[in-house]
Formats: structure tokens, C-alpha cells, sequence
């Protein structure tokens, strides 16, 4: 099977002009298939404060009444999406920008009502690979916006790790997939105040016995969480690193 | 050679949910090859002004500042388009949003600074009808908002007759293509203030003697122009018609 890397980089990257420019042109020099996720909570904050939403965030996730989604729809969708698509083309990869929406490729279910009302945020029901396994083989690169619709005309709100996950799996029936998260820290750090006590590498056993020890916390659990379901779905190898380590042999792998 | 529809519809059809929700229902009903193309002015001057920006017009053309081009990239390639993506996507037609970053599949300049400088507004250079054609041809039906790219990073505002124009003459190589330009009145009128003056049909001698009469007047002269260019381009042809009159044999056609 071909190799395919799929990254998902979050809001802070590609925000920033010098930032973004800095993934963009890493990321057109990964070679062979690729696929981009990308978050922008920070610019739908900003644009929410400007219209005058309050956003309103519950364990770091954003509760979606129905101004903020327009919100997210324009920064996600249009906004943040477009700037990376065009910033690509100019490095002649040949980018494609998507939500859920676009070629039905990813339908979710509003997410049910418990505890705490998300409001427009949806539960990823169904990956539709095909399509976008079809378009790689073209040298078509999906740029992915963290948005799925209900295929019944709203679109939804959704998470862009969860999006990388879904579609990390989804791919692997076409693809020898590596996923990288990348975010603000080089990796799965022992220590968290040094940046330079990265684990190499992390089994499930492994990440049991740390959250036990509390040496792996807060955030961290659910992104490992989903890269060993990633694995345990056919994914070849999760990494987690810092966006600007893309391309070096660094980060912690996941296996 | 087989038939391919392209609508394009205004912004004042596609802003409000009870005439988009008409438009989208009658567009789903078109049977066979579809592109829709759509404005979202009106969309794009209510946003900007709740962000503190003015909206400035010449001749009708929108003065696109920086601001502004952030804007227009969140309202037209983010909410409207993705709104009319999941509409149509509920109807179980496979759209796919697109704006000319997209696959580079509308490359277009910065217009040079004459008598007035329009800002980041591009002039349509160049249409890779091939990979539209591609999609078309797996049932796909794009859905184009009014916005290029100049291939070194840029987006640019364009106006949504000249895409379906030029995309109407490079998919005339692949497609026997009807043109069907929506606006506010039935066809082109012979009296202004009578709906039912409309003129079924109109050749270039006989709208230079009605320009010259006064008869057609105002904005309906560009949009003439543009559909004579169309025919001689290759399209089979151009009607000019209401949104709610689409899928009925009615409006202006253009030989």
C-alpha cells in the first residue's frame, strides 16, 4: 500500500501569518499522498467577539448556539480554509478545501443532549474514504476545515482531532497511514516543564501506568486516547509533535 | 455531447432561508449535469458592517480592501457556500464548494489600478475545466462561490457572472451548456415596469438596436454582453430568467 501522512494542526498555527507560512511550506515538502486538518478556534473566537458572541467553552470544547455556528462555518470553512488552500497552491500543492459537507464526505448526528447542551456540535457517523482516497490518487491534497454536516442541511461543528482521527481510520483501508498531531510541546513530555524529556515512544501499557503517576494529564489523555483507537482501527503509526518539527524524525510515536 | 445546466443565482435568493430553501428544491429537480454558481453581497455587507466595515461600491463592483477580502473569503466561501452545500446535500445531490483555490481550478490577476483601484478583485486568467469535468462526470455538482486565487497565495474577490461565464466557455468543450443567468425579473423586459413585457427571445442586432433605443439600459447591458460572448465562445446558450422560474420554459433567451 502507498504511504499517506495526514497532519492535523491546531488553531494557533494557522492564525498566525508567519506561523502559517512556516507549516505551509514544511508541509508541501512532505513527499508522496498528504492530507491537512486544521483547527481556528482562536480566529472564530476573535470574529465572535467582534459580532459581539460570547463564545462559551466547556472542557476546552465550544458551545455552538446557532450564531457561533455561522461563525465557525464563515472562519473554518471560508476564512482560516481558504487562506491555507491558496497559500498551498502557490506552493503548488494542488489543495482542496473541505467540510463534511462537500462530496457528503464525513456525516455526523447533533450531539445528544446530557449533562451540558453543545448545541451545534456533531458526533461523526460516517466517513465516506472512497472519495477522498479517489482525489489522493489524483495528487489532489484534501485541506480539511473542522466541520461535518447532519445530511440534512446543517452543518455541524466538530472537533479537528476527532476529524484527523475519523479520517485517519477511515483512510487506512487505502493507505499505510502515518497521523500527526501536532501542537504546542515537541511531543509526550515526562516532565512537563522541560521540553527536552520527550518520550520517544509510548505503548498503551505505558500511558496506563502514566496517567496513573499523573505524568500524563489534562488534555493529553484524550489525544492519546484516540491515537491508540486510531492504531487498534488499522492506523500504521500515530505522532505527536510541535508543527514546526514536521518533516524531522522527532515527537513521540505511538504504537 | 451531454447537456450540463449552469444556474447562477444572486446574493438577495440565496440570504433568505425561505427563498433558498425554493431555489435549492428547484435546483435538485434539474435532472442531469449541474454547476450552481452564487453571489452573497447583501450577506457580505451586513457582516461587514457588524465588523465595523464599510461597504464600498463603484458601478456596482465592490471596493475590496484587505478587510473587506477577509470578509467576502468567510461570507461567500464559507457560510453561504456551505449552507447551499448541506441544503443541497439534504436533497441528496452531491454538491461540492468550490471557489478558484480549489484544485487551482480558477486562476485569476489582481485588476491593474486604472481610475479606480477595486483592490483585491481578480480578472479571471485562466479555468481548469478538465478536473470540473472529472467531477461533473462522477455526479458531482459544484457549487461556486464568487472567488479566485492568483496562484501566489492570494485570494480575490470576483464577481460571481463573470465565473459562470467563463466557466460556462471552458466547459463547453466537455458539456452541451445552458446558461441561466437569475435575477429579480422574469427575463429582460421590454417595458420595465411591465413583468409580463419579457422578450423571449434576443440576437446581438436586435439588443444593439434596443440599447440604442434605450430600451435595455443599466446593468442588464453587461449581463447581455457577457451571455453574446458565451454563444461565440461556445455555449449553447444563455437564458435569462427569475429564480423561481427555474425548471419552467420561461425568461429571456440569448442566441
Amino acid at each position: 500500500m502507498e504511504k499517506l501522512t495526514l497532519i492535523k494542526v491546531g488553531g494557533q498555527i494557522v492564525e498566525e501569518p508567519e506561523t502559517l507560512q512556516q507549516l505551509l511550506t514544511d508541509f508541501s515538502k512532505i513527499e508522496g499522498n498528504k492530507v491537512l486538518v486544521h483547527g481556528g478556534g482562536r480566529a472564530a473566537t476573535k470574529i465572535a467577539a467582534q459580532l459581539g458572541i460570547e463564545s462559551k467553552m466547556v472542557n476546552g470544547r465550544r458551545i455552538t448556539d446557532e450564531a457561533t455556528l455561522q461563525v465557525v462555518t464563515m472562519v473554518y470553512g471560508g476564512l482560516v480554509n481558504k487562506q491555507i488552500v491558496a497559500g498551498l497552491q502557490a506552493l503548488n500543492v494542488n489543495a482542496l478545501g473541505l467540510t463534511g459537507a462537500d462530496m457528503n464526505y464525513m456525516r455526523s448526528e447533533k450531539r445528544p443532549v446530557k449533562e451540558i447542551d453543545y448545541g451545534f456540535v456533531g458526533d461523526v457517523k460516517e466517513v465516506n474514504a472512497e472519495i477522498l482516497a479517489d482525489l489522493i490518487h489524483k495528487n489532489v491534497v484534501p485541506v480539511l476545515a473542522p466541520l461535518t454536516h447532519d445530511k440534512k442541511g446543517n452543518m455541524l461543528n466538530t472537533n479537528a482531532d476527532t476529524i484527523a482521527g475519523e479520517v485517519a481510520k477511515a483512510l487506512a483501508k487505502y493507505f499505510d497511514v502515518t497521523l500527526m498531531f501536532c501542537f504546542e510541546k515537541k511531543g509526550v513530555l515526562l516532565n512537563s516543564d522541560d521540553e527536552n524529556s520527550v518520550i520517544p515512544e509510548i505503548t498503551e501499557p505505558l500511558f496506563n501506568q502514566y496517567v496513573k503517576e499523573e505524568i500524563i494529564q489534562g488534555g493529553m489523555i484524550p489525544k492519546l486516547e484516540n491515537s491508540f483507537d486510531a492504531i487498534r482501527a488499522g492506523v500504521k503509526q500515530v505522532v505527536i509533535t510541535k508543527a514546526d518539527e514536521i518533516g524531522k524524525n522527532s515527537g513521540t510515536i505511538v504504537k
